[in-house]
Parts: C-alpha cells; structure tokens; sequence
C-alpha cells in the first residue's frame, strides 16, 4: 500500500471501464439493465438519505441508489448529463462456476446530473429522508470512504459539463461522448478537432499543498484565510502553474503568501477534491528562511506552530491554540504524518 | 535538492512575480523599458537561431531575445497575445549598493503570441540563422536547460491562449487578463463570473508516467506505440482522469494498456510537457502479476526488459534489443533512476 494511508475521496470505488465508453451496444444494455445503480445530482448536488445512525452528533448521509424506472423521465430531457461512472469491484470468479456459465458484468453505475430543481424525486423514498444538500464542502465530507470515493469521480465530471458546453476554440455547440467523458465540436471546421488538443476532455487542476517545516525541524508553517472559522490554521496550497514542476509550485507559493523559502520538498500522498476538479498533491517542504510576510490577499495571517501546540490541536480536550481542518482533509493528514515522524528527520 | 534531479523542461529560469501580474501600470512601464526581453511565437513555434556550436551533430538552438521595438509593431494587432513570464533570478543585492540607491527590477520576460506567419522576423538577425522550428517536439529538446525552462512556461500558455479563446460556459468572446493568465468572459451574466470555477484559468493536465518492475525486481514492463521509431521502447503513461489519485491513475492505465496489476506506486521526480500543457508525474510502480496483454488501441508491444537489457541500450556501442526515448525525457530518467537503484528494492 502506499506510504501514509489513504485520503478521503481517494478510494477508487468502481472499477472505471474505460474501455467500454465507446461500446454504445454494451452502454445501452447496461442503462437499462435491472442492477444498473443511477445516482442523480441537481445543481452537483447528489442525492442523499440521512440515517438513523448518527457519528459525532451530525447526521451521516448516504448517497441514493435509484434504479433506472426512477430515473426515465430525466434521461429523456436533452439538458440531461448522464456518466459512465463504472462496474462494481468483484472477486474473481469463483472455481465453483459452471465452465459453461457466461461470466456475468457486475453492476454498473452511471451519474445523471441536472442543473434543474430535482425536488420531485425526494418524496419517492419512503421512509427514509431524502436531500440535495446545498452546501456541498461541509456536507460531502459526512459520506462514507467509499461513496465519497465515487463522488469524486462523478461530481468532477459533473462540474465540467455545467461550465465546458460550449467549445473553447470556436464558441459553438458540442456534442457528449465517450460515456460523459469527452465532449466534440459540432463545428466540423473547428481547430479543436485536428491535433493534440485537450479542449474535449475533463479537466483536472493540480494543486500542491505543502505542511511547511521549520529548518529546527520542530516547528511548522500554518496559514489562515479570512473566510477561515476562527482560530482554524491550514497548510498553505496553491494552484500548479503551467510549465512547473510540482517542487517548484510548492516553493513559488509558500513563498507567495508567507514570504518563506523552501529547500526540499517529500511528496506524501494525494488527494482528489470535487470542487469543482481538483486534485491536491500533499508534500512536506523544508523551510530555509523563517521570516515570515504574508501576502495580505489570500492569507490573513500565517505563523509557525510547535509540535507539542500541534499535537494539542488534534487532542479533544487539550488546551488549544489553534484548530486544523477535519480529518478528511489532506491538510489534516499532511499534520498527522508529521507528528508521526521522527523529530529528526 | 529533490531527489533524482532535474528533468528537462523543468528548470524555473525566472521569477514568475505574479503579484506584478494585476499591477497594471508595472507592467506598462516594464514592457517598455530597454532591457526587457521579448521571446516571439509563431503558431506556437519560438523563434530561434542556431549556434554554429554543434552536439553531437544536432545544431543547438537558442532562443532569439528580441527588444520592444522589434515588437512593436505587433503587439498593435488585436490578434496577437502578450504573456508575462517574470523577471530574471538575481542574486541578492550587494552591500556595496549604496543606501540611497532604489533596488533595479530585474530584466522582465515576455512572450508574444502570433497565430499568423512571422517570416519577416526571420531577417532581422543579421549574420545567425533565425528559424520558427515546425516539429516542436523535436527541435524544442534541443536549447540549453536555462531556455527549455521558460519556453516550458511560454509555449503552455499561448497554447491555451489558442484553444480556449471563447468562454466554455456561455460561448461568447473573453477577455485578457492577469499578464496573460486569465482570460475572463465578457457576458456580464455569465455563471462563470460567480463562484468557484476554473474557466479562465490555464490548464495543466496531470499525466502520470511509470516505470512498472517486475515482481523479482530485475525486469521492467516497456511499451511501443505504433507511431514509435523502430526498435524504440518506452514507459507506460496516460491521463490522471477526474476524481482519481497518482497511485489509482497509475494502477488504472497499467492495466488498462498492458494487463499487468500494480502494487505498490512511489513518487520519483515530475516534469512539465509543454504540448501542449501537460505534467507529467513520474512514478515507480511495483506489479503485483506478470501477465501481458496490450490495449492494442494505444499500444502495439509491451514486454519485459532485464536490466542488462536496458542498459546496453542506454550505453554507445553496445549490442541493443531497444531502444530508449532521449535523455530530455522523463522516460529516459525513470529508467536510468531503476538502474542506478539497489537491485534488492
Ligand atoms: N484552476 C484554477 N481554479 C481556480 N482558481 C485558480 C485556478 N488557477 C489559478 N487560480 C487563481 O488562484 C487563486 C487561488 O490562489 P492559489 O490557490 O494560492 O494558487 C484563485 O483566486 C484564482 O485567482
Ligand atoms: N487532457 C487530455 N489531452 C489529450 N488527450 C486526453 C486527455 N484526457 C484524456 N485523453 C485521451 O487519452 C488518450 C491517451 O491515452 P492515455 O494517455 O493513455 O490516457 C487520448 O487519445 C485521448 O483520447
Ligand atoms: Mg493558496
Ligand atoms: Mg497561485
Ligand atoms: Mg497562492
Ligand atoms: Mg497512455
Ligand atoms: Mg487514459
Ligand atoms: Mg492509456
Ligand atoms: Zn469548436
Ligand atoms: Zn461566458
């Protein structure tokens, strides 16, 4: 497995299939078929029950898993996006099978999004309560691992439909392919659909998020946005630029919003982040200055942190400084990979 | 430093300064000022001149530095793209600098943008050669480590520039913005004008590219695509698609393009690929089953290499059974980083 464990969203649920995008035949079959699960999001939002179980006093929420009589009337309106999301994981085949049994496709599972009111579709659960919650970052991140899994691949995808309609090279129409992942000019003249372009595909934005260390190696750099809840501290982040490599990123932008010089910088892990397509690539930095100027647009403060006030931030109970983001952040993760570390790194 | 070097492309040779990108009447000022240097694109191709210096038989080209009046003219058409890309690196300043002395701007860099044919550019050099080269992926593997840097930057944002000049959202006309890092849509009701979104903002696409070794640590998986030279062989890669990590992209497009299941996946070193705005992260990856069966849409041949087979194919005179992409690749990197390795991994 990989070195420090697994980040929320990170699980891959599904096994994508991406061969089967253009198989419009084996698509087809599988939309109708009686163990396809469909999960609907209106305005990216996914549709979810709140169970009776309840973690930490929030309510944990559950995606629903709509069969494809449910979904019918949506599929059918043009404004419609529907996404291949992918095949359940099975063990292989068991010795047991009949050799003349046909190894049967585990189910399948498809996003259908709209950026319609799908209010309608609430009242159809019965007992349980349904919803479309409205403020995603707090709300996706009570899902369980692996749900939140296929809500990133989903959401992403969703979200770069809502904003991509239209060609970038030309201004006109495009069509949906490749089971939601591509989207081709109509413009049969259009540049976009000569050479290597990435105009037609989801978009992915590499972000680098560092937990920068003191050069004592006991200290670390946290940062505070204004929208931040009070007395919050995160690791500083920033978007990768194009012609940059990810070390660099890490340096350019701690050096922009702390004013802090970086040496080395250690990839730790990653994490994919729905909102809307991000992926965040998590590293330790080695600060070679300690001076620290905040650039007063993104960060309204940003201070060094010992272990020992670090270690009471993850602590319930203990005596706190400071608070750091939950722990299905990778900035949470980043902090505990390095209370984890030896001190003399 | 970062651990196995630096890879082609790579090098950040300038300041990047993008808190001076909104300063307005900064950059007016320094686009003018004598010693800025201007970098001239045409469809995407700087123009260079070669050095009458040859390596190993390939002429070595750089980069042509033009001044503003050679621009001028230009940078008055509507059509032309201006793009910033910093300042040069300066060391810190003197003491000897007199106290009443205003620190100097370093020397800004920008790159100017065509679509149309420049060939009367081509003239103004005097006795060097001046060339816009037409097989970039060729010809750009041949400047300096200093210049591949800057045209990394340069030549991923005129690409995007190109691509994506009308809004994603709404089709309508954008405007420039940001020193030429944002292109923001002129239809004032546009949702990408609300929110979170990534619409005017250049795109990095995050590729992950790995060198797969075999269970007993002594063999590595290459493949070919067909539009490979003869006998030449290279590590597997693709596209980190939305909602996904590095290691779950790596583990997906090994399977996908050759059949092989992947373990454990580590990071090494990443570089920037500037046709037209990729990232490529390079990673070891160790397989977990040996069996081989290409996706024989994207590759023709996909084997397993002992080490004395790859390198013999890294060394001049030796008897080859491949051969390897050029040493500006990360390929190449990934491959003489396995070999320089601890057999025992
Ligand atoms: N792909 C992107 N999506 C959103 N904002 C971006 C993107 N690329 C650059 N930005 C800019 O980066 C700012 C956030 O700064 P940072 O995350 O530190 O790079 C945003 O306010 C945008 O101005
Ligand atoms: N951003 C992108 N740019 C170009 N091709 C892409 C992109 N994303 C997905 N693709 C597809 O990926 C194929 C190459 O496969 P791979 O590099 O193995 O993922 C291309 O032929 C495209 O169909
Ligand atoms: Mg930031
Ligand atoms: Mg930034
Ligand atoms: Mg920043
Ligand atoms: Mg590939
Ligand atoms: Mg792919
Ligand atoms: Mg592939
Ligand atoms: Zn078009
Ligand atoms: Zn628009």
């Amino acid at each position: 497995t990989d070195a420090p464990g697994e980040n929320y969203f990170g699980r891959e649920t599904l096994d994508r299939l991406s061969a089967r995008r253009t198989d419009q035949a084996w698509l087809e079959a599988r939309r109708t078929a009686a163990d396809t699960v469909y999960l609907l999001f209106s305005k990216l939002s996914p549709m979810v029950s709140t169970s009776c179980r309840r973690q930490g006093g929030q309510p944990e929420l559950r995606l629903c898993r709509l069969g494809h009589d449910a979904v019918k009337p949506l599929l059918q309106k043009p404004s419609t996006v529907l996404v291949f999301l992918g095949v359940e994981r099975t063990d292989p085949p068991s010795p047991s099978r009949q050799a003349d049994e046909a190894p049967r496709d585990p189910p399948a599972w498809f996003a259908v999004g709209t950026e319609e009111d799908a209010d309608e579709f609430l009242a159809g659960g019965g007992e349980e309560k349904r919803l479309f919650p409205r403020s995603s970052h707090r709300d996706l991140l009570t899902l369980s691992e692996d749900e939140a899994g296929v809500v990133a691949q989903a959401r992403s995808v969703l979200a770069w439909h809502s904003r991509y309609s239209f060609c970038s090279t030309c201004g006109g129409g495009t069509r949906l392919e490749d089971g939601g992942y591509k989207r081709s000019c109509l413009n049969a003249e259009c540049p976009s659909l000569r050479g290597v372009h990435n105009t037609c595909y989801p978009r992915v934005d590499p972000v680098v998020i560092m937990l920068v260390i003191h050069p004592d190696g006991q200290q670390c750099l946290l940062g505070r946005k204004k929208m931040f809840p009070a007395g919050m501290f995160s690791c500083l982040a920033g978007f990768v630029e194009p012609g940059e490599t990810l070390e660099e990123a890490v340096r350019r932008e701690t050096q922009e919003e702390s004013g802090v010089k970086v040496g080395r910088v250690q990839y730790v892990s990653c994490q994919p982040w729905p909102m809307p397509s991000s992926l965040m690539i998590g590293c330790l930095a080695i600060a070679v200055t300690t001076d620290i100027r905040v650039d007063e647009n993104e960060i309204e403060e940003a201070r060094w942190f010992s272990r020992q006030q670090v270690m009471d931030s993850l602590l319930d109970g203990a005596q706190r400084v400071l608070t750091v983001p939950p722990r299905q952040t990778i900035a949470h993760q980043l902090i505990k990979h390095w209370i984890g570390m030896n001190a003399n790194l």
